[in-house]
């Protein structure tokens, strides 16, 4: 065996600036060469960020990328670090570009290179592209067909992109005829609700398929409606978990692998294999150092404890609300108080994410709210030491009634309306960024005002149905002085939320003693319903097979299916379920579908 | 040569609507079999409408199809009309289905079917998946690999969907060696300007390479930010134009056509075919009638004159706005009316596309108001005989201002929100689809208010630079009383936009003396610029080499790429460019990406 010491850099990137994603590269070799590694990986596309979408088809876009990737290469070696070789992502294109309809303009591909002695050693790319869910790549790639295998220290390391590991066939496919002695993926693998259990068991049966270790590392950050968690990984050749890093942060995971040693006699050099899904992959070999290391002491490994599910969930709300917030340029945000318990859990994801001092609050009491919705609101600003000031609606409402004559529906939203329309006038006066307090329910039933409670610039708790509403704040509670010792917690003392916000009947007080139970069921039906519907894609005959009431489920449905129009002005939130309303799911707004009656 | 009569139905599904478009299906094949037809073919995924998005992805709705199917086979034959063989698009499934990582689920196909005799002949599918610009497929789609030929009074016709004319190689690409007589291509073909040129260019390829008539049927309508606009086509085999139908109307196009008669030696059954494009092609053959007809009089061709570009836009703009109205179940709709240019072109449009009479028009005027302003709107009005109201926002105003302390833009952007809540507020009351005024150059730049000028359920001309704003209405109003016999304008006997409406230089009027000019280059300078930079994807260095001045350059595409998080809460609208700012045009919210200065 050969030891090999690996240097995992799970960074934040931001879309587009090839400069302060440059310079992570080196900030971060830099600290890898301090922990005495071997070799340091950083994700996928991390010159460019990701997803960087239809900028792939811009020339000049895909010019700067190869640019920064050469400027990167020269900087390290400059800095004394071009003997410590770095993989790393970004956008390059084919040099020969296939010019036919329909294929992305260019031939970018999803690139992968080796960066060594001030130069690009090799290059590869990701040759399954992803086209489901979030993510649309064919429109944007086109395939890579290599599989770089680079001699370090007497071990042989091949490379591969994300979606490679996860599809059977490719580059991964062939990683074991290459034999490899460590198989290490570059990924920008976006969170969802347990995905972490699943990303393990995806390295441990590669590693097996291939006979070798594997080592994982992902991209950590917000990106408009994606979070990405992090949780890099390494697993030896046999499937068990060797180290892994935390999730929601960056982080330098470092461990020492003791790896088979490379057979001398295979050559440098191209080999075609056939990778049995109908391609062929060429293995591309480079040798960097072909001796072995003499012995060195071992550190001791670090292994990250996964996070239970609500904490897991709390993390990629904050993180993808602090980076909505920074990376677009914002120092603050503001958001309407209601005394409810969706504007309380948005308040304090926003102080956990950006701190209570940057957080504004506005009280905006009607004629139908209720005294204690004023004063729940301002013990949470209390206790978290937000800014609040109140602002009443009356005089704004007595005004449109005085040139309209509204009724019903029509004079609730306006209420709504009018509230959007002070923060929206704050934040365009102060420069804060709005904060929209809608869940999942709300937005699957379409019980919300358009450009009234539903107006703003991001929305963090938009895939979150009620019930899980109800439950993070309980958690977020219970977290706090508890010692929790979470990374994207705000140290509040004692609990953050009211308990009497949590346990209150759920209202929008847009009218005299209005509940939610009258407009819509109660949660713990609709809630399992709609996760079933929306998420799981289940027709009719299937959810009442499921045990839904079928009554539920023909009402429901209906509600899901004519709110589309509204979904689709929604401000973007960050992603924590396998399906959001947001890129995710995509149906027609004009539709006349509706799920048929049983037979 | 033998003879065979053919109907093209040029027909306007609804998306989900099975039923509906099922009665679609035997209306107008009745009205084939009335005018003689020998066989009747309707457009791509018929039954279901199109695009069908993500439903592709739920069993129900395919399962839906699939019966749908069955049953209009069923129901022509016991209308009579079992002998007259249609060809229609609908959903189907592949049998054996791949479950495998991001496939789409089911394996769904885009479909097509020969019925005859009240059964179904033959099927196949979609062979090529557009995945680009408008297109998804990859997502919700899997390749078919048959090419129906079907012999009907000795002639072989073969069958193909849509995207399988445009691209090289599979069942098009087979279709000469497998000796047809004519090719039948059922289409959902998006309009955008120019593409009927494109089209009938790409007929004649087609008909050329493999040596057979090709008969192109397309859909019309609108559905949601797409507009299906006809202009079905069948060409002889050497190219030439033999018939054609109107654009942006439901039309039968029959022809007479004299066509090579069939090999009697070629037997049914399959037989693979290599489509030199790495598959294999199956050509499936069937006999209905071996037979050529006896000798009948032909019927005159009919050849509609394409649209002047202009007429072509505006006849997009009025369809898709009358489909979104119609489809989404409303009967009237409301729009603030400010006295410029962009509310009286939409007024103008829904006009046309549903008459004034269920136009309503709100006229909002503020202490900024013009006088010629609140005077224009009024004669507008009047000309169309629109339902016109005014409703006064000083109060409104007033009671903001007594509370919050709004400067500069923040107090603009509120008086454009106050108006939103107005005409939102009528349209919750009285049930009209509210119409958005921005246009292409106030979206592109980020020229507009979120949740005020920018709010509403459809926005006519969001896809118009501004100069093509005042072009249209020129030419709306030189149409007017010019007999221009257009099918979608309504008959106003003069000009029905006042002649100082389109002269005047525009003004939000939201602060004293207000003009575009005080923010925006002239939309002579913008407006190129802006199609160079949104639709052609050109960077930098690109537009300055094009001329657009360098200074300009730098100010306009920093003000784009800002504005697309206000883009992404625009209410849809027709797409008639070769990219528009919907589903067309992908990039992040969050990027930090600026195009870089040159070397």
């Amino acid at each position: 065996m050969a030891q090999l010491r690996i240097a995992l850099a799970q960074v934040n990137p931001t879309v587009g600036d090839l400069d302060g994603n440059a310079d992570l590269i080196v900030e971060w070799t830099r600290r890898a060469a301090a922990a005495g590694a071997h070799l340091v990986a950083f994700p996928e596309m991390m010159l460019t960020g990701y997803p960087v979408e239809d900028l792939a088809l811009r020339t000049s876009f895909v010019q700067a990328s190869q640019r920064a990737l050469a400027d990167v290469a020269r900087r390290l070696a400059a800095e004394g670090l071009g003997d410590l070789p770095v993989v790393t992502g970004y956008l390059d294109r084919r040099t020969v570009s296939l010019v036919r309809a329909g294929q992305p303009a260019g031939s970018p591909l999803d690139a992968a290179a080796w960066l060594h002695g001030g130069e690009v050693l090799v290059r590869s790319a990701k040759h399954h592209l992803p086209n489901y869910g979030v993510f649309d790549e064919y429109r944007i790639f086109v395939r890579g067909d290599r599989l770089p295998v680079v001699r370090v220290h007497g071990v042989d390391v091949a490379t591969a992109v994300c979606e490679d590991l996860w599809q059977d066939g490719g580059p991964v496919g062939v990683t074991g005829e290459a034999g490899a002695g460590l198989l290490l993926a570059i990924n920008a693998s976006p969170y969802e609700s347990d995905k972490d259990d699943v990303r393990l068991e995806l390295c441990a049966q590669r590693a097996r398929e291939a006979g070798c270790a594997v080592a994982y590392v992902n991209m950590v950050g917000g990106q408009d409606e994606l979070v990405f968690d992090g949780d890099s990984i390494i697993v030896g050749a046999d499937g068990t978990l060797l180290a892994r890093a935390p999730q929601f942060t960056e982080h330098l995971l470092v461990a020492d692998l003791a790896l088979p040693g490379a057979s001398a006699r295979v050559p440098e050099g191209l080999t075609p294999i056939d990778a049995l899904d109908g391609t062929t992959i060429t293995v591309d070999r480079r040798v960097l150092s072909a001796d072995p290391l003499p012995a060195y002491p071992v550190e001791p490994q670090e292994c990250a404890e996964p996070l239970d599910d609500l904490a897991e969930i709390y993390g990629a709300l904050v993180l993808g609300t602090r980076d909505y917030v920074r990376k677009n340029g914002f120092r603050s945000v503001i958001l309407g108080l209601s005394g409810g318990i969706d504007s309380a859990l948005v308040a304090t994801i926003a102080s956990d994410a950006i701190g209570p001092d940057r957080v504004h609050a506005v009280l905006l009491p009607s004629r139908y709210s209720s005294d204690h919705s004023v004063s729940d609101a301002e013990e949470l600003a209390k206790r978290q030491g937000l800014h609040a000031r109140t602002v009443p609606i009356a005089g704004m409402v007595e005004a449109f009634e005085a040139e309209l004559d509204l009724h019903g529906l029509a004079a609730e939203n306006l209420q709504a309306r009018i509230r959007a329309n002070v923060w929206m006038g704050l934040s365009n006066e102060e420069g804060h960024l709005v904060l929209t307090g809608g869940n999942k329910s709300e937005l699957a039933t379409g019980y919300s005002t358009l450009y009234g409670d539903s107006a703003g610039g991001f929305a963090p708790i938009k895939d979150l149905v009620k019930t899980t509403v109800w439950d993070l704040a309980r958690w977020r509670n219970a977290a706090a002085g508890a010692g929790a010792g979470l990374p994207f917690l705000h140290p509040f003392a004692t609990a953050p939320i009211p308990e009497a916000i949590i346990v209150k009947e759920p209202s929008a007080e847009l009218s005299p003693g209005q509940k939610d139970s009258d407009s819509l069921p109660p949660y713990s039906e609709l809630d399992p319903l709609l996760v079933d519907y929306v998420e799981h894609d289940m027709g009719r005959d299937a959810l009442i097979a499921a045990g839904h009431d079928a009554a539920l489920v023909e009402r429901v449905i209906r509600l899901v299916d004519l709110a589309e129009y509204k979904r689709r002005q929604y401000p973007p939130g960050p992603k924590v379920t396998p399906k959001n309303f947001g890129r995710d799911r995509r149906v027609p707004i004009t539709t006349r579908w509706r799920e048929p009656a049983a037979d």
